[in-house]
């Protein structure tokens, strides 16, 4: 089973890897066959060039991320919330996501999921 | 696909009735065969005796909970933060969960999962 402490450091990775606009840190964190589902309801995004597509449009962007409350670790997964700022279309946006990340042995990520609608998108920061 | 206000509505209404240890007020927010993973990676509790009988026990602790931030809704599927407070052999506790639900068409709740782990446990409040 994966560390729980490796678990929660790869949510702080993630985090830190979006806001440096990192792609291959990002790109690191998931397994070669992970999938990412963005948000939950969506065709998921499977392998490392579709992921690496979707996180690419989204640090154009300008991604800042900002950790919410506890990292939750339990089993093989962790779930988080957390806040992400964004400029969309000349517009300053702020999406409020709870991702649920989902490890093999090996400590990568094999699924992603992230909670969101539209009551959780606003304007402004 | 059930409403989006109406699955937020169903987390507002499991906080309440929890709080207000309304046994049957939980119990009605289930499906009859749904299942409960409460932590993640615990045998699920599965139909409506197990869960009654998990409630219960739960409800022995004398929980307060509150929610912490938005109820992430998405797709079939919610998603939120809390703190639950109780007394468990004779000390005061607080967890920090983040749940959730999966939904049937008909608004009730099909799954829930609950994430934690030992670092959302503490004591005092």
């Amino acid at each position: 089973m994966p560390d729980p402490a490796q678990m929660e450091a790869a949510v702080h990775e993630y985090l830190r890897a979006l806001n440096a606009a990192d792609l291959d840190a990002v790109l690191a964190l998931f397994d070669a066959d992970a999938s990412v589902e963005d948000p939950v309801g969506s065709p998921p995004k499977r392998g490392h060039a579709e992921i690496r597509a979707f996180y690419a449009a989204s640090l154009s962007m300008k991604l800042t991320l900002a950790l919410e409350g506890q990292v939750r670790v339990a089993d093989k997964e962790a779930a988080f919330a957390f806040s992400v700022s964004l400029q969309h279309e000349g517009q300053q946006m702020v999406i409020r996501p709870i991702d649920v990340f989902r490890f093999n042995e090996a400590g990568k990520v094999v699924s992603m999921r992230a909670f969101f609608g539209p009551a959780n998108i606003g304007t402004g920061s």
